[in-house]
């Protein structure tokens, strides 16, 4: 994107400048989209990293220096902490501050800013950039981060329409592919292909860890090992927040899961070669049509 | 390794020119530890492919011709293949050949080798070269593979000592850490950090696939997803004969990774984030320090 003579977010304000949050700045920055980027969050030392990075222009001093005279404000933090950042933003948010998020849950981020948010609710506008890693912070945030990732919309009934676009339109200047569905779709899909895979992997190298000869398992584990536990990486209290927030969704997941592993036992205890084939073959050819078209 | 004057392996026999027996045959080609390879397998297309990519020099006209004068016969193919194989070479190998394999299991090749391989039992060392893909064939091959990966010797009561010593060296020149435990071990721990990933990897992919909804899930799935799945990418056929040979052991694992995600699910439904946090972050502190030490 060449650089615009009149950026389409003038400031821009960020709650949690970490991986997403800074990567989202870099990313309108790097395309001219934005005016002043500020920042805030727990952790100075971080808000530090980001002013370094050029991710922020500044610190906000307060909720009001932050998102009074901001046309976008995004929540980039853990989804545990919304709650309280929006109490703090409500009273200070301008008539047309458009606030949207990053969460990784739907359904739970739309609750608290229709509690929370009072008159800017309707300028209120979720949102959810798929594009993690394990790596986190400031410190890790790139321009090219959501390149060709999806983002995925969920408005709320009654949303400006100005906000939703505006939201819409700066993630695609990211670089991302935008699509839109109702947030308890957008909960059970992310349930299905990212929470359970990672509980998963956490339950995989937690149980490992757990036992007396660990040392000598972990010594000889290989590329397989790696690969599968990479989300077993991922940040504990975001994924703490997740679990609690889609608990209900994730354990209708698990208990898919545990039926398919008992289908699975089942086959290995009767030495059902053919079957045990047939089942991998299908996993196999279903996940490179996977990689074929995405 | 400089190329030495005699090599360390005058001739060399592969069953299963594949990922595993090409880069093998590649590897001590490289070193100049290996005077002729020749190649023996199911496919001639792949033994073309391995001729063309330098791994053999020769197509075995049959098993006499193959093994007669090797001084080093490596059966790199499928375990459920490896019985009719060893059926067949037992006539004919020579009264020095040594004899090794590099299946993914080992209980199971020690006894077929005991059963099947009469007068040259003594001279069969097993050994697992971990050291997979999910890519297969000759076409994959490459001298590079095994370098700093673990080879694991599982030695029998009775074995030739110099018959074991020159399958060490031999993947110690390839590029393996090379070391030793017993076959029941082995497979414990394999079952434990390789063939249960697998089984887990293969479940969720196939468990997604066969949904209705299939085709809008995979289009959100993401990186983490990629990377949990990729070892179900593995050939379907190679984790048959693992699943099937090790099933007491993996039937095992599978127990004690349900009770694991039982006691997440419980954490779930207690809605109870500091034991979920604290599991995840135990998890990922393990995981920390196997990458720094591997």
């Amino acid at each position: 994107h060449a650089a615009m003579s009149q950026p389409l977010i003038g400031k821009l304000a960020i709650y949690g400048v970490g991986l997403i949050g800074g990567s989202f700045a870099l990313a309108l920055k790097a395309a001219g989209a934005v005016g002043k980027v500020v920042g805030q969050g727990r952790s100075r030392a971080n808000l530090d990293l980001a002013l370094e990075a050029g991710a922020i222009d500044a610190v906000a001093r307060d909720d009001r220096d932050a998102v009074a005279d901001a046309d976008l404000v995004l929540l980039a933090m853990p989804v545990g902490q919304m709650a309280p950042v929006m109490r703090r933003i409500a009273p200070w948010l301008g008539a047309h501050t458009v606030v949207t998020d990053a969460g990784s849950t739907k359904r739970d981020v739309i609750a608290l800013a229709s509690e929370h948010l009072h008159a800017s609710a309707a300028r209120f506008v979720p949102a959810h950039p798929i594009a993690g890693a394990e790596r986190s912070g400031a410190g890790a945030a790139r321009a090219e981060l959501f390149r060709d990732r999806h983002l995925i919309l969920t408005p709320i009934a009654g949303n400006d329409p100005q906000a939703v676009a505006l939201v819409r339109r700066a993630w695609e200047i990211a670089g991302m592919r935008v699509s839109s569905m109702d947030a308890q779709r957008h909960d059970e899909v992310l349930a299905a292909v990212s929470h359970l895979p990672h509980v998963l992997s956490y339950a995989l190298v937690h149980e490992l860890a757990g036992r007396a000869d660990a040392e000598h398992l972990f010594a000889l584990a290989a590329g397989g090992f790696r690969d599968f536990t990479r989300i077993a990486g991922s940040s504990p209290e975001m994924w703490r927040d997740i679990c609690v927030s889609n608990r209900d969704l994730i354990l209708e997941e698990l208990a898919r899961y545990r039926a398919e592993i008992e289908r699975l036992a089942a086959l290995l205890q009767a030495a059902d070669g053919a079957g045990l084939e047939a089942l991998f073959s299908a996993a196999r050819a279903a996940r490179n049509r996977w990689l074929q078209i995405r």
